[in-house]
């Protein structure tokens, strides 16, 4: 697709207003680029959609629901847990390193040596072991850190010294340096991070979130870090997207705001790409394809 | 030693003025503390010093070499490379995910998303692969890094894919995203990063310095940066320490500098002082001490 949302015939440079296709890969590039709307609206008017290969790993977004419903098989893609990995882990040394007091000090032409925190014998907690939270707790282990992994299913993973159930969560807090939430957001998922939760975290606590910004209760994180408890906080995600100028987030001292782009990296892009790529060869060989989806998931 | 520079008598709260130690442990809150002249002029003055354990994994300062000279013993401490190595990846980190633009979009409430890089894939050259190049090796390895490290002796070293001599350091520069320079202050060393040596790096890489400040030419340094390669530097020691308030390294808006501490963090505490406990009891048993330097090291 073009910048202008005109289609190029596979294999030659003849471009058209119209298609109908069978197979399309939903590269980065097109969700993020100029002609967003023209192929979200081509994917969807398609009488013949048979395979649609997601770049992302969710599915709670009307956009990918919508696609979803129209296409016969559906299939996700997991490789912005890598990017969203070293997101966390530029996080945490950020804030372990003491990176918003080291750069007054420059700022101020000051020679004064900090004392600051390792990730080697940091405790993590990290809410929602999925592949994001598989590839924090890998990168985290190698590092040195402990690695405490929530999820609804017990039983081992790789990366995480323990995997507890979700109900624990509030035991779980107290001990953690750094407590990160890499979950979908569901009903019950819904606002969890609240008063009670950021109450029962120690005061020179980390708190990150990767997973949607429907989990944390803005007013009450705020409240929170100005009483001194936890420490500061890393957010990839916000309530809403984008977020209004008038937010206090935007100019809080303890929080460390990007604009939901942890997974934007040129590694995400070759690697869904490549997830795309061995999917065809499987399409085109009547393979089962990988990473399918369960069309119920797309039910209202 | 108390804040006041007075002594305790071992296993009792009696504090005396005078001491004349065998066995001294230079712990970090010796040499930076309060007392610390007081600290280095009583272990110099002591007749009867058998044995001293440095803080510190080098030898090349003044006042260790001072120390060296009047002990019969002089151990090493090699518990600050983790730390530094964390550092390096913090900064690396920061830099990579375009770290000063996210802040600057921050203070301005622009939710706009930036495509950034990743240390998976990143080709780092490693100058001087001794005690913190193997530290940050096998970190960057384990993220999937690639590392080629240079040191005189040649032959396999942990977190390296490859060890190549010194002497193709021009060579490999244009390969290099990440080049951090890890080695002592010699005679051969001093200047060597200049204007040739950042003529040949890519514009989009990054130098970073955790040797010492005599490595670079700071007026190089920056002309490289003002003329775009390489694109950041990040320098944790510098020509003059602490660096004088006029120094334009301050402000350039392309340097990160922190203060010469990027080996203060609480677990290289914990780690020397293990250190010491280890030699104490290898001292009192009669067994060889780890990390022992030879005398030749401290002769004029």
């Amino acid at each position: 697709m073009t910048d202008e949302g005109r289609f190029y015939h596979a294999g030659s440079r003849v471009v058209t207003d119209k298609v109908e296709p069978e197979i399309v890969f939903g590269s980065l590039d097109c969700f993020f680029g100029p002609a967003a709307g023209t192929f979200v609206r081509t994917v969807m008017a398609s009488d013949r959609l048979d395979w649609f290969q997601s770049p992302a790993a969710g599915v709670d977004n009307a956009v990918l629901k919508g696609i979803g419903k129209a296409s016969k098989h559906y299939t996700t893609n997991h490789t912005q847990a890598e990017s969203m990995a070293e997101w966390a882990l530029w996080a945490a040394l950020d804030f372990l390193r003491e990176g918003p007091l080291h750069r007054a000090q420059q700022q101020a032409a000051e020679w004064k040596r900090v004392q600051s925190r390792e990730i080697a014998g940091s405790r993590w907690l990290i809410v929602g072991y999925g592949s994001i939270g598989e590839a924090v707790g890998k990168r985290v282990t190698a590092l040195g850190g402990h690695v405490t992994g929530l999820r609804r299913s017990p039983g081992p993973a790789p990366g995480a010294h323990e995997i507890l159930p979700s109900s624990v969560l509030m035991d779980e807090l107290p001990g953690a340096d750094v407590v990160l939430l890499s979950l979908p957001h569901t009903p019950e998922t819904e606002g969890m991070a609240g008063t009670d939760f950021f109450s029962k975290m120690k005061p020179d606590a980390l708190f990150m979130n990767l997973g949607r910004g429907a989990l944390v209760n803005e007013d009450a994180l705020i409240a929170a870090l100005d009483e001194g408890r936890p420490a500061y906080a890393a957010l990839d995600v916000t309530g809403v997207e984008p977020l209004p100028e008038e937010s206090p987030l935007w100019h809080h001292p303890k929080i460390m705001l990007t604009p939901h782009d942890s997974s934007q990296t040129t590694g995400t892009i070759l690697r869904a790409d490549g997830t795309f790529v061995d999917n065809l060869h499987r399409y085109l060989n009547g393979e089962p394809l990988r990473n399918l989806v369960d069309r119920k998931a797309f039910e209202d």
